[in-house]
């Protein structure tokens, strides 16, 4: 007891909550998605823009969707004049401020995408991050429709140039008008309870309809206890709300609904008379319900318009589609609103069936560059959450998890360090990915190799006192090696493989040698 | 009075000091840096690592120069659970918990290199900002003086890499125990004194040998009226220190000094005895002036075997140099420390001379990972200043500031956005980067062709209702457009142009009439 207190206390190695290292394959992927993405972005037009992680406080705002929480999501701390300042939590509010302060030098409609790492300061949890990556575009200056349709065919074609194939993502899209139409509607008028609203019916993915009927009703308690405050509506909105919330166009515009579905408001236009299966035009149906609504009927036109280009442009196949459940959490949207959803269904580490759900998002924000500049400046763009997106297509296995292969490793076996640096030297110069083994001096041959295998190096060069005499190097082929281990002892192909395994050329001819082994096995980097 | 003060006080857009927004040229030029340095340490066998901008703040440590600013140099706030964290200062420290919290699976030595963002809560200047980017390479667990030799032969590939030729950098090494024991030699011993000495010595090439004396002795206040306090030393003391900061070997190990640089300490080598130049092997004349001291002796053996090193490889042709000036700001150094530093004067926006002085440094911190393991655990790194040396390289004109040609606009006038829409997704389809105009559907021709000029287009399309009728439509050339607005209008060379500059083609054959223009400006993006 003694003697451990007289220990001086030893710093743990640790990362806060919801905080992450990254290795070499993750970063890999990440570079390859990043580059994808860009790619389709500058082929609509889209030129990058970078802000940084820092901004003032009141420049981003307060739109996240969980203000409830402490320290309202966001980290914050005071500049040395006692400004307060908050690291950006997405990259949206820190485009608004860029424009706004820029917006006499950037031609308009300006066509911007950005990528980096927002910070939450959330609860964590499994797959939420308090860091995490974004990939943004935008279109600010834009006021019409036909700007919120192409980021949707962007944002369609994006998935499709990251290897999601078409059919198992979908882009759905709805409008905010709509949503504060149908609340107008049942009667839902004070801002706050819209609000309360909004954030209960954002949670349908992942809570469903009875954690969403819980929400807009009395309340609800989770699996951790913690209570959420419900929006006290009634049971007949709660249901009228519900039934709009599970209704789902596929293709675009169109719902194929059962009797159970049915609702009055709605009026169904049966294909096949006295059969339970009814195709119905959603947006025509949501008129002849609301249409009175002029928020309600503001939104359908916008609706129509985006219709127009996703049709023509042939993109209504299913891969965009009108979906009411969407509400997007952010508060800053004034019109359209749309997510990208994988369809696809996968198992986690423990085998049980997991659905991604949402990997990106964006809508109309009109009133948020006008913040800054006094008059209204219409914008709309879309986000793609990196690291969210990265750990979907690893597990579904689109993204390789396979080591790259390391450096040649030139082993020291008591010679001259000078010596053996100078055989480093070369490969390199032959741009061969090379290093020295610098760890422990008196480390034998065997921990040599064995770092060499942990490094995952294709080949290893050894030149002893004999061979340094002969002129000599020995180049071990470290695949072949790793295949002899698999094999009987003594066997011919053992032998045969052993062979394979070990050669010696001439020092002079060390380069030569080793892309021999590196040819042999198709090794290459990047 | 009255109906200003009535209007709601708007938000200004802007950033904390220190901080920037960066757009396209800058964006692509740190991508072609990062990509350059990226390729040199992967063929020295580094391998990928990233870390999270936040950390718990005891586990970065307080190893920062400026300990003395408000709020210690970093940005730092509380957890929910009261823990400090704080947004990293630099990629080293994270480096080592990153070790610390991973030894057990990791090869040894690990070999690591990894780039991004670091936050410094500093007094911001021109060309000092407040977060900008690193790019660093470490060995972890590599006791020789091979890793360091190893590191600072990088250092020097990499800036031939970006562009920086043999001549105009140089890689400069020094070693704290030589500064420990000169400090020693001279009678600084308490620690206290020391750090103030190093930190003082550090400035050496911001403020000159003055600034440096001032902050030896009494104290010193700067341009803005901030005083620093100093170190307290004697003359005699400050004058032995100083003369050691202003020897420089040049090549490797060999200074050249006249009589008037001539100190007792060191025995001169007289190459031309009544010569008023001498030539010095700097290290041997270290030793016979300090080699009685245990730690000077120490830190004069690490130089002899990075030297052997360094010869052997034939980087001691100036590439490398011993400079006693060295320090490195941060604590955490141990032995060797090495500065990259750019020799190369340019010219400020206003004609004066600019020296750019360090854009890179490090090295070793056998202390740095034990502070978690609590053994010792050798380690050596490098750091790049890429924000710095991005600036500097586009100083020198080494970074082109182009403009990227921008996507090719198809103009809308008054025809069916989706007709017009189908064109865009026709370009994009060749791989042309197209978009549709999507400002003000007000907007004429002029104001759209406006933009597209801004925007860098090559080429505008333009189909009105005759060239619709007629199945057409018109490839406007805007760089040749560009050209005619120099020329003489009505002469001959005008003509040509003007008739040059804007051809019709079916619309069955947009692409290739788009591609004809390109190809003719060999116009090609990425």
């Amino acid at each position: 007891m003694n003697d451990k207190s007289k220990k001086p206390q030893k710093l743990k190695a640790r990362l806060p909550r919801g905080l992450e290292d990254r290795g070499p394959a993750e970063i890999a992927a990440t570079r390859r998605m990043t580059d994808a993405i860009r790619k389709v972005y500058e082929l609509y037009g889209f030129e990058p823009v970078e802000t940084p992680a820092i901004e003032y406080t009141d420049a981003l705002g307060k739109f996240l969707p969980d203000q409830d929480r402490p320290n309202e999501g966001v980290f914050s701390f005071q500049d040395d004049d006692e400004q307060w300042m908050s690291l950006r939590y997405d990259l949206t509010a820190p485009l608004a401020r860029h424009f706004a302060e820029n917006f006499q030098f950037l031609a308009q409609p300006y066509r911007s995408y950005r990528f980096g790492w927002v910070f939450r300061n959330e609860k964590p949890g499994p797959g939420r991050f308090r860091q995490f990556m974004q990939f943004d575009a935008d279109t600010v200056g834009a006021p019409t429709m036909a700007a919120d349709a192409e980021i949707c065919m962007m944002a369609a074609d994006t998935m499709e140039a990251l290897g999601i194939e078409r059919g198992q993502y979908v882009v759905k899209v709805n409008n905010r008008k709509v949503l504060d139409g149908v609340m107008e509607a049942i009667g839902v008028t004070e801002e706050k309870t819209k609000l309360t609203v909004l954030r209960a019916l954002d949670k349908y993915d992942r809570l469903g309809a009875n954690g969403v009927r819980e929400l807009l009703g009395s309340g609800r308690k989770d699996e951790s206890g913690d209570y959420t405050k419900g929006a006290g509506l009634s049971d007949d909105q709660i249901k009228r709300l519900i039934w709009f919330l599970t209704l789902r166009s596929e293709p675009w515009g169109i719902v194929e609904t059962t009797r159970q579905n049915f609702n009055p408001l709605i009026k169904l236009l049966p294909t096949q008379s006295e059969e339970p299966h009814y195709e119905v035009d959603l947006l025509s149906a949501f008129d002849n319900a609301y249409g009175s609504n002029k928020t309600f009927h503001e939104g359908i036109e916008d609706f129509r318009a985006i219709e127009e280009i996703v049709v023509s442009s042939g993109y209504s196949d299913g891969r965009i589609i009108v979906d009411p459940s969407v509400v997007r959490g952010l508060e800053y949207y004034t019109g359209p609103v749309y997510e990208v959803e994988l369809l696809l269904e996968t198992k986690d580490e423990k085998g049980r069936p997991v659905r991604f759900g949402s990997v990106g998002g964006g809508g109309r924000y009109d009133g948020l560059v006008s913040r800054f500049r006094g008059e209204p400046v219409p914008a709309t763009g879309f986000s793609i959450g990196v690291s969210r997106l990265q750990a979907a297509l690893t597990l579904i296995g689109k993204l390789t998890k396979e080591k790259e292969p390391g450096p040649v490793v030139v082993t020291m076996l008591g010679g001259e360090m000078a010596h053996y640096q100078k055989m480093v030297a070369e490969l390199r110069k032959a741009n061969i990915r090379a290093e020295l083994y610098l760890g422990n001096p008196k480390h034998g041959i065997g921990q040599q190799l064995k770092y060499a295998d942990k490094r995952n190096s294709p080949c290893a060069i050894i030149q002893g006192s004999n061979e340094k005499e002969q002129g000599l190097v020995v180049v071990r082929d470290l695949v072949a090696g790793a295949e002899l281990a698999t094999l009987e002892k003594g066997r011919d192909d053992y032998l045969a493989k052993q062979a394979e395994a070990q050669t010696s050329v001439k020092e002079s001819e060390l380069v030569a040698g080793v892309r021999k082994i590196l040819d042999k096995h198709k090794i290459s980097w990047n």
